[in-house]
């Protein structure tokens, strides 16, 4: 005999991203602003004249994603138990992307899911990392391996974090922005060949249209079974190059910009983009200072290094391939020698 | 400026729970098991000889509620990673309650959720923990308290499994139906007075309207916002009584059936229900040599131990009151004097 459980459901998980200078809000219930003590130092007294609750705790991490793991997790749930949160707590991630995703993790597994709220500090995480809910943790075996889909309850985005992140980290925010555009849309592309991102009402409509971008690809494919991969355009060949300088030589942002010009390589070796296409990205990242070249010690290991990454624990590697200037091709189809052959012109073999 | 990320989607969780012999079934994909030494002495050679792979692995775990913890689960996922299983890869409970929530838990955070399947071997995990989508672990808080709502892809109940089940589980096991129906089904209550759930045929008839009460239950409130509660009928004392025997006295099962009768209790003192009926509960519990004293060494101790309790980590504790048989009401309005004195009733002061 057989019972059916029926669990078709309309289920709303939809949330508003605020581009401006945050309102002040109070919550009234239990919240934790989950942060680290550079973020807390910098910015945490403009946070606390905007936020209230009814009871506020304040999390301190440490700082950096070599702590983006299990340990920083159960740090944070050690304290929701000692202060008695329950399922109508929230939690609020104050920082970048690490705090971003770890918070969201955090939240989905305590007492089976409670709510949270974006609030991300870097440009990087206000553009990409803070809207999706993918969230997770690394572990020995690679990054965000372990992680749930848990969508925020809200995002807030202020550029007044931005005025005191260092120039790098500036540019590894437009590094995803680029990706956005180069990706999906093509009079984006134009609009930041043309602007100049440094002027912060230009930056604050390239922080909407980015989000928007996202916002789309979400809307189509929250759980990532297809279009969604597109957003790690840059990623595949970014991790490798993550992984050999062991995460010290680059900010994910300027290995993802190179793992771009990386991916336009081989898209150009395919025919899907004209070479004139490939320079035009290279030179929008060039305009921000970011790396657009790198030397392949070992042109097999690279390429072997590439299986290594979570999205390749099966047999095949995912290549996210632009189609001129705002297209896209996600495949798993490439011929291992025609990767070689672009690798090899990155080698010094 | 803001934006808005559409999420509102009809998303199907929907599954079939088979009670029968279990069917040959092959999976294209790699597969892996997840159970105990003990269930696997008793029964893994009959599951091995249904189901088959494109690859199998055998995951074992440590026997017992203390070992359903963190270390648990880090041990599978070790185990995941080293044979790269990936998102389409597939995990199956084979066990009981433990090994079906932890396995659950362990599916849902494993590359940010991957599928399960549930095969419960105890009659308990049969007609409750199988079915529903609760996955969790203890901690030192208490327990259940890190956890996921993730949904099975399918429950096999083979009645097979029963066959080598001491008898005190297996009136655990009747305790939790005897428990489904006293809330929400008077006729399967008039149903298990008469019948005898040892015939075999009589006990697979019982486990389908267990199951479909909770199948009705779980696809009104998944995720327990309200009437989901009224399952834990029993559960809020029953759980001061494992906590106050260190779980080594009784079977879950068997403090619930405890929490049954001191729960009735508090409905006859709120006229939710009449003595008789209480006794009729009683009756059928004592039947299958559930037991329904306790002695409550300290009153006021015991009150307390209420809010240790998940369910309670704010301050109020919700009571699970049934209202005659086959009716419930969910209240965390009951006056502690109330309480104290039903205790009292249990206590030897």
């Amino acid at each position: 005999m057989q019972v059916n459980i029926p669990l078709k459901q309309t289920v709303d998980n939809s949330y508003d991203i605020t581009i401006d200078t945050i309102k002040k809000v109070h919550f009234d219930k239990k919240v934790a602003i989950v942060t680290n003590p550079k973020v807390a130092g910098l910015h945490l007294a403009y946070f606390l004249s905007k936020i209230s609750a009814k009871e506020l705790y304040i999390i301190t991490v440490p700082d950096g994603e070599e702590y983006k793991n299990q340990d920083s997790v159960d740090l944070i749930l050690e304290s929701l138990f000692n202060h008695r949160f329950n399922r109508k707590s929230m939690l609020i991630a104050f920082g970048g992307g690490v705090i971003g995703d770890m918070t969201g993790y955090t939240a989905s597994i305590y007492q089976r899911g409670i709510d949270f709220v974006q609030v991300p500090t870097t440009l990087l995480s206000q553009v990409d990392a803070s809207v999706g809910g993918k969230t997770g943790i690394n572990n020995s075996y690679g990054k965000n391996l372990i992680g749930a889909f848990h969508q925020p309850k809200a995002v807030y985005i202020d550029p007044h974090f931005l005025s005191t992140l260092p120039k790098r980290e500036f540019g590894a925010g437009v590094a995803e922005i680029i990706k956005m555009a180069v990706t999906f849309n093509r009079n984006f592309f134009d609009f930041l060949e043309t602007a100049d991102l440094h002027d912060k009402e230009v930056l604050q409509e390239a922080i909407k249209q980015a989000v928007q971008t996202k916002a789309d690809v979400v809307a189509k494919d929250e759980k990532e079974h297809g279009l969604r991969a597109a957003l790690n355009y840059g990623h595949t060949f970014g991790h490798v190059i993550e992984n050999e300088t062991k995460y010290k030589t680059y900010l994910h942002g300027e290995a993802v910009a190179i793992g771009m010009v990386m991916a336009n390589e081989v898209a150009v070796a395919m025919n899907l983009m004209i070479p004139q296409e490939a320079q035009r990205v290279k030179e929008l990242l060039q305009k921000y200072d970011l790396p657009t070249s790198y030397t392949i010690e070992d042109v097999n290991s690279f390429y072997e290094t590439f299986f290594l990454d979570k999205k390749s624990l099966d047999a095949s590697v995912t290549f996210i391939l632009p189609v001129g200037i705002g297209g896209v091709k996600i495949t798993d189809e490439v011929d291992k020698e025609l990767i070689l052959s672009v690798l090899r012109k990155f080698g010094n073999n």
